[in-house]
């Protein structure tokens, strides 16, 4: 475990404005600039499993630019998400655009060193295919995992267009591969459309309980907040969120966005009561730039990505928190 | 009754994906291609009856393209919408921008041919003028009507700039004909602004209840659903949205925005509410795409239309499904 | 006191629509057009003094184009804004982007000669430097001033980048001067971040309470507006409202916009429980036009600013209504 | 005549930047505030002649508000549009949205009493139709008018959807009336669709000749700006410039945008070769800002508005700068 | 060869305006609503082949919705290029985003059927993959093509990040498959970026001679088409135009946006002195709308496609028009 | 001088795309990469000295991400830019938005250091204030300098608004301070507006000619290229490159816009004409990304540097190319 902490840039360099400097997530030190990170934040630019709009391959380049506002201290938990933990910027995984399986195999490589490297994963999206590697990487190492995801879909269908493995299908695939701990899955958010009840009976059957966006125009937060932390247990966790989770007003640069959504108030909120949570990796999903507008959708994923950081900063007693896999 | 149901498309060619096609409502056969249609979905390209940013013209086309995202199973009322009653996309109404008296005496004609033949009507506007010839065509057939309005603004005003008939007097134009039932009509969302008590003196005179936009903020959705559901009874109703009903941030392309509006997942909350409700008609209008950024409004305005169709699927027993006006 | 009192234009000129004519706020007369102000609303078009985002100089500008849809009548207030005092737009302050400080001198001159004309200062910004110059001028007629802060951000950080006045001190500058009322501020809807605990201490200390952005999604209206009632106490109060207060998804027209906001409703909801505040001065600031889309950020701003000013028309009895600074 | 000359405002208060104040044309004085204006810059929101993309109601808001860059020397000319001549802002036509015909009644009346107070009208649009009334005008104190027109279009065609008078008619129907001089009007621009033959035919029927765009491909603009010179003669012009005569690239708010279009370099070369001509009167139109970006459409047709105006202060002999109808 | 001619919609209907009606390209009849066309025009969704900015999957519906203001008559050409030819609308191919060696073979088998038909092709992209299927369509029929190629980029490049079928590879692998005419290939517009004078070398090794960009700074159109002209020589050639060849100011909806490009205006010059190329088939790609503004690239592209169309009604004698393969 | 030379990073990794990766400029390495570095690019994001619409500050980074796209071989040239010198990305100048002279300093101190370090500077701006530090560093090696200032404005102003030192005044300054030689600087693409012709005395006095933006109208590429090469002489040089001398359709993301500008095909056109300048300094600068649409300003100033480079790295003899101040 390193010893080394890090604070965002500013700190150090009073005279350097947040709107200065090459932009690292959050203006945090890249991976090779520390001798350990705890948590490394990688962005994946591929969105060749998308079904609608593509372009979440500048998801991790927009997401970066709109984290330069993030801030050291976390005012509800009362931490320092980058000094609690040392956090690095990984930079982008090698991906090209052609061939979804080749991607996978090289996503999941990578971050499969990374991970050897002793650090937990946050990547950011790209498209949702790409959580498939993830979870691959991080079931290596902690078994069957748990997964608190947050989307407008359910992304456990089979096949589309003749791709088995495409942006709507990374949790079945995961959990044909017994990546996932059935008894601990939950979705929350969801509301995108259906061909049928069918494909709700085989998102249960994966393992996975929803509790649907509509819930939250009458379930208060608390309620909402215990049912997941029933759900997801004490066990490993993987934290999923697509961001279109949010209603399109407040993440319009997205795939595919479906109206009627949660907000970054209601989505924080919920995350906020999920302290002790063993994270033990995560994505944040499916930013498509092109979309976007003053960059309110790269605010929402940048800050999306913060919550996630500030609760992986407290899991646990201090041993527990140097995170990797090499801890566990 | 026709036999044949439709489906949307992508179900019947798999290698179909949902952006390619040229656009019809949800993807679904024209009118032409059916024998018969339960319910038409028909637009109305038609502006000029617009007080402040025109550009509703443009609606339907707007509408259509972010319709193809819609899904055959609607999973809060655990439904088909587009099974259980044929539901078919009839084109434009061929009216031209010059005159709006003439304009809606073509808009008339051309949708009560439509009901003479059978079906039911769901228009995407255009202004909210042409809630006028759609109520006199579908009051020709029922009497009098229960009108349920989302809405920013009354649009039961007088005359504006020496025009009787233009996109804010269309239901006191529809009362002075007789074609509301005085008792049973329903503002929801209502707050833009007015020069005087008066006009809500006016307003109340025609036969309407408002349910204001802030009563969102503190009452329940069942107690704005039940308050809704008793003004209407149990007639027939015409259900007519104006996409300005909802806030500004979500519904940014329409000709007079209102801020501290309602949200789609508060409309639809509503609307999933009101299963029963004998709805003979509809429209969902003002929708002006220059304004709107990555078609969020077109996604609130076709799913918005979605939810309605949900609803006329679901009319009371199975031969009052069937609809049209030839049922009555 | 003047007896003139004026209407929105378009009641005086019924053809002249809405979009039409030169923009003055709501388009109401100029200063120099009545004999007298209850209430001047003035322009501040600077903008040196932010830290992100620049363009608010554009502010004044946007949110009077915006402004052409207010209306004459409240209808929650059952009030009059413009014919229950004298409101007239008094123009923009001449006032340079080179130098903060004679910028804030010149403001400060500009404003403390319209309140000896007996007008009361509803101020368009312009970043939220601006409102020290204003407290400046409003608290030497009134003396120390309690103040209601709409905001993101605290606003009582110390320097930054060597700048001891700029758009993150003005409180705690205004503190230091004595010109607020320590037992009497209070800021609502309080989320950016902060580099440590220390600031809150910091901002505590110059007086204020926080209402935070995240307490609305579980508690009441009735219990935030009461709490703020009891802060802001009956003494002279000093309303200022940063745009960014709101969510990015109904602002994106500002400088540093964050996540997780409350909504207009939410704004509006609370100001209207504020009747009888004893408001002596406000401000309406960080609306940057270019990161604007539809003017939706430009309406919310016109909007809030037709609120407070139906707040000033309502300030206790008749002969208190008047409000300038001759009638302390 | 007048012996007041103004230049523009910053001149004389030279701390107030060019983005402060509220925006008449060029920041110049309003019509009510000089003793005479040679020239009146006057707004006509008037956008129901349009047949395809509608908002141009909102064009002289947005020409007003990018004409603030304008400056008082012109390099080309070696004048001062400003000071050899006196120009106001008459602010805007008060007419309503609904009937094109007592809408044209009204802008001809309005324009008339301008005239008779003596000035010669430059008009912002609004739509081509109001170049209509603008001829009447004109033409009632000059006789018939030679007339040089800029545009992608026609605008000599005949009825559409009923309608006599839209914007694609007003010079057939000035040349019905009388109003054009046959041997002396001329098209610069021209590349618009046409159905047939004939209506190119038609159109030199009504004593069009036309330069089309392609032209600028191989000529010089010399060789264009004699062949112009020569063929509006030496009487009384009548200037109307539609900025679709520009390419979308340059001017993409506009309602009916056309490829292959002509540049502000190429158009405003043409127009500084032209020297001398007797302009009595013009128009720039079809600006519709929600089309536009980053102001680049406001920006050209307030450059363009000054380049109009610039000739228009260097009409002949001293004694005939003057210009108003009187001194005809 | 039909009898049938068709004209676009408008005049058959003069009520319905351009705006109106479910957009097929030019608002032209479907294929399957005519005995026999000419050409048809058929979208190709499928953007899988991009290597920076993806979104030409939506370009066909963009295309098809800004092609509603094309209208009959060609002033360049006297010719009335939908009456001298059937042209109809073919619809979408029904191509999947996964898999770019399946897309390919569907869109060729797609594409084969349509010629068989007697249909000679005009696709609308998608990105410039889809070339290369549409020449192996197109050289079955009639042997190796001249190939007339507008675009940035040289489009000869070999494999990218593991795929041999690519957007910048079409060319290549059409030439090593004998598709191509070596002594009869051209490249205009050609300013993109390489890595090395050896991909300059490749490209001319595979057949084509390069206009470039700069040289429209100094060279007549003329001299340009006649290089073209002489290059292409008198058989059969395909026409494929990446929009990408325009400037970024005039089609900034485009994946490779590449600045110093050529106008509209040059362009469609360019074209117009081509009369006679015998055209059996071509495309016009790379339209991704998320980028486009006010619809500027979709209008460019439904232009472009149209003197595309003009040409290829142009083609030789009587005999020769009437196109398809079975003609051969 | 350094033996390393580095290539575009794509070349060295096959397998990560252009969009991928944290970008740096042209995603070359960093400064503290290398040994040594010919050329130092500098993102320099100040915009405090902006008069109309600010945002500069976000520049350095907007360019950057515009970058991605560049390309090692100059096909004009037939030369490697970034193989012939070493150009490396020195980051940003830590340099706050509060105090124009104290920017100055700061921005001097840092560059210099630079220089001391034996690279050549080229700036990424900002608004054009830093070019006076920039010319005072350069100076401060070289002696005066020739000046090559493209620009739509003369920026040899003196005060505005109170200050010396803005965007509008750089070459006044340096000229007062002894650092141009008023013998070979040269304007190209002005047409801005000014106030009196006294300006264009003061600009001539303090060493400049100009060359017109209209007169690209009419003169050939090389005879501008000429007149251009001849002023400058063969003495160093410093290229200023203001993004605004290109028209706003070309790059309408900047400040002070001003139509009829030139195009990047005019301003690459010259540029390439003049191999063999003595380069030792420029900027590229005013590039503003909230008024940026779909990156084309972005593109255009990131391609402009690299022409410029392109420049620097063909300088004279081997011997002079290396270039940096040691080796004057």
């Amino acid at each position: 475990m390193t010893t080394e902490r890090n604070i965002i840039g500013q700190r150090e360099d009073p005279d350097l404005p947040r709107y200065a400097g090459i932009a690292t997530f959050a203006l945090l030190p890249r991976l090779e600039e520390v001798d350990h990170a705890d948590v490394a934040v990688v962005g994946i630019p591929f969105d060749s499993g998308t079904s609608f709009r593509p372009g979440a391959r500048f998801g991790p380049a927009h997401i970066r630019e709109h984290s330069r506002q993030l801030h050291p201290y976390h005012q509800f938990h009362e931490s320092f998400p980058f000094r609690d933990q040392q956090v690095a910027d990984a930079g982008d995984v090698g991906v090209g655009p052609y061939g979804i399986e080749q991607a996978v195999e090289e996503i999941h490589s990578t971050v499969a060193r990374l991970i050897e490297g002793g650090s937990r994963i946050l990547a950011l999206g790209g498209d949702h295919t790409i959580a498939l590697p993830l979870l691959r990487a991080a079931a290596a190492v902690h078994g069957p995992l748990a997964v608190l995801h947050f989307d407008a879909h359910l992304d456990t269908w089979d096949t589309l267009h003749g791709a088995a493995i495409w942006h709507g299908s990374p949790f079945r695939r995961a959990a044909e591969e017994g990546l996932l701990d059935f008894e601990h899955c939950q979705h929350v958010g969801i509301r995108g459309g259906v061909y049928g009840p069918d494909e709700l009976a085989d998102d249960r059957r994966v393992g996975f309980e929803s509790i649907r966006s509509e819930e939250f125009q009458h379930r208060s937060i608390e309620s909402i907040a215990d049912q997941v932390r029933r759900r997801l247990g004490s066990g490993p966790v993987y934290v999923s969120i697509d961001i279109d989770v949010l209603d399109p007003s407040q993440a319009p640069g997205t795939g595919t966005p479906e109206v009627a959504g949660i907000t970054t108030r209601e989505l924080f909120a919920v995350l906020r009561q999920l302290r002790g949570l063993r994270i033990v990796g995560g994505d944040v999903v499916e930013v498509a730039p092109a979309y976007d507008h003053a960059g309110i959708t790269g605010l929402a994923a940048a800050h999306t990505a913060w919550e996630v950081l500030a609760l992986m900063g407290l899991w646990g007693p201090a041993g527990d928190r140097s995170g990797g896999a090499a801890q566990e």
